[in-house]
């Protein structure tokens, strides 16, 4: 499919292969309004704009997530005031959101990180209340559903990744951004190219006074500001066919995240999010280490088996980044626990399942080596 | 090669075939650094937070131009002041920019539009002695020489695309910055990849406090805002491949140009800027179509031929989206006269040689047509 989008896309942008991609993502999604984009962050970016951040507006985002679901708010304008997590599900939740709001806040971010999905009805429930704007940062959570509802349709807009770390990917950078609001649909084209648009008047010549018309996006009687963010004909092709392996891919994932877990069932130093369930696909597999053995566990993985595990989501607020922007402060208690004691396993798509076994026993033994 | 990056390239992402395609740039341009980014656009955006504008500073950009050349200097701050096109090369000169510079100009972007290469050493001591950043606009200029140099190497940065439309195109999508400052050099990943950058200081444990450090990209002792615009690896390696043909594209092309342009020598009604160098690459083919025949001519050529020129390139400050910045006013005769009476052929990579005929035998009988 590729191959064949490479011979034959003309243009090789903003054609047929991209209108089939949003088809087939609104398909599977079940969402009204999709739109392909160069990448997620560039997607969040999108977001931001639509949000019409005020000065002294909020945002509420959880400090554990990656920087690209915070930045593009506090560029756009906004306060960021930070969630903490969920204990046991490491995400946001209701209760943690609530706590934050107050009568400045205008939106928040809820990335379902790792791949499991936030307790959307709970968050929506809220912030239909509050009047607050919900963007879910889906970049890790492709596929996957919260009470039959596929992630990403519960807010009013929903980012996606297609990043070569993701289960899928459109060639190493993609994102798809889906949208509820016909109103925010229609200014997305042009917000995502440029502002180009078709002229509002009739033409005696289509050519004059050009082919066609720049303007900005226009919301609520406010100007939004344009980027080019175009994802390529080549790369929709690639997503379209890949959007029908994802079900199979996060199921799979899912069910070799499960056998490891439970095959270190007997190691209570591990502390797993356990979810068997379509809630969570196992885009990473992390786990909290007790008894501040984190550090000792993975250099004894990575020197005596050479398996790197890594240490991911610094909470944003010790950043230097948000730190120079005044968003240092924070009290995030289940965040700071969580990050100061967590490891992320190797756990990519393409690991055979010899190294998943290696993976679980070099795990054991460096528990039974750090107990004595 | 696109292929086998497809099945080799690990991470697809910012990994071996970014930096070979980088390296194979700045070796084709002689250019100190290049990077290369999701889009020109893109790229435009980078450079507008280089040039650090600050409240009342203002940017000469011809209104000649595409968009992209413009709307990142006016999101980033700026005040647009309209420069002029030479009436013979539809490009900036020297003389056009030296009428807008004022005590608030901190740069200007010279776009090679058309495939022109602009007086780049006229401009450059003009800049030199006022102190301004230059930006080359090289979107449609990849190989074009002034003075046996590279068009994008004279000024502090250069933006190149590889969109759809260019000579070369790295599947749809695609740009490169190249810039001469190391300062600037040692920022652009860290701008160009969401401020993504290491820790300055050393660590015990490589993960603490987390894998990789997240900053404000620092200029002068000022922050700017970063920004995702990476480009994969698979459409890096269709740009190492491509770049082994640009000369020889950008000289059928000026061949096949100049062979139109001769052809059509007896009608005086069409000028075309004829440029026999290596300076011209003839990207587009435009003409002035004299004595107000140009609207009849495209029609004629639409209708009777099904050939359908364009007119392209609308002065920015005609659009709605500059006016409503208040950039409207303008004195920019040679901008309005070319604008009016332009025709740009079909004039992409693909042609054959038969259709060129058409071209050139429609245009024929449709002058004679008019002439009547």
């Amino acid at each position: 499919m590729a191959v064949e989008a490479m011979r034959t896309a003309a243009p090789l942008t903003q054609g047929v292969y991209l209108r089939t991609f949003e088809a087939k993502f609104r398909e599977y999604i079940s969402a009204e309004h999709a739109f392909a984009v160069s990448n997620a962050t560039a997607g969040l970016e999108l977001a931001a704009q639509l949000c019409q951040i005020d000065l002294g507006d909020e945002i509420i985002i959880p400090a554990h997530t990656f920087t690209s679901s915070a930045y593009p708010f506090a560029k756009a304008g906004a306060r960021i005031v930070w969630a903490d997590i969920d204990p046991t599900t490491r995400v946001v939740s209701a209760e943690s959101i609530a706590r934050c709001i107050s009568r400045n806040t205008r939106a928040l971010v809820v990335p379902h990180l790792y791949g499991f999905g936030a307790d959307m009805p709970g968050i929506m429930s809220l912030a239909f209340k509050h009047g607050l704007i919900v963007i879910e940062d889906v970049a890790q959570a492709l596929g996957v559903k919260i009470d039959h509802q596929m992630a990403g349709t519960f807010g009013d807009i929903g980012v996606y990744s297609f990043h070569s770390h993701k289960n899928i990917t459109t060639l190493g950078e993609g994102g798809m951004v889906t949208v509820r609001d016909s109103k925010w649909a229609e200014i997305i084209p042009m917000l995502r190219h440029n502002g180009h648009c078709a002229y509002l008047y009739e033409r005696q010549d289509y050519w004059i006074p050009a082919m066609g018309n720049v303007d900005f996006p226009v919301l609520n009687g406010k100007k939004l500001w344009p980027m080019n963010c175009c994802l390529g004909e080549v790369e929709c092709a690639v997503g379209v066919k890949l959007l029908e392996r994802v079900n199979k891919m996060n199921t799979q994932k899912r069910d070799r995240a499960i056998m490891v877990i439970d095959a270190l069932a007997n190691y209570p130093e591990l502390i797993f999010h356990r979810e068997v369930s379509e809630r969570h696909n196992y885009h990473l597999l992390v786990a909290q280490v007790q008894d501040g053995l984190r550090d000792a566990f993975m250099r004894r993985m990575a020197n005596h088996y050479g398996i790197q595990c890594v240490v991911q989501y610094c909470p944003l607020n010790r950043y230097p980044f948000y730190q120079k922007l005044g968003f240092e402060v924070a009290e995030l208690p289940h965040t700071d626990t969580f990050f100061d004691s967590m490891v992320s396993f190797p756990f990519h798509h393409m690991l055979t399942d010899n190294e998943l076994d290696e993976i679980v026993a070099a795990s054991r033994e460096t528990l039974d080596f750090l107990r004595r």
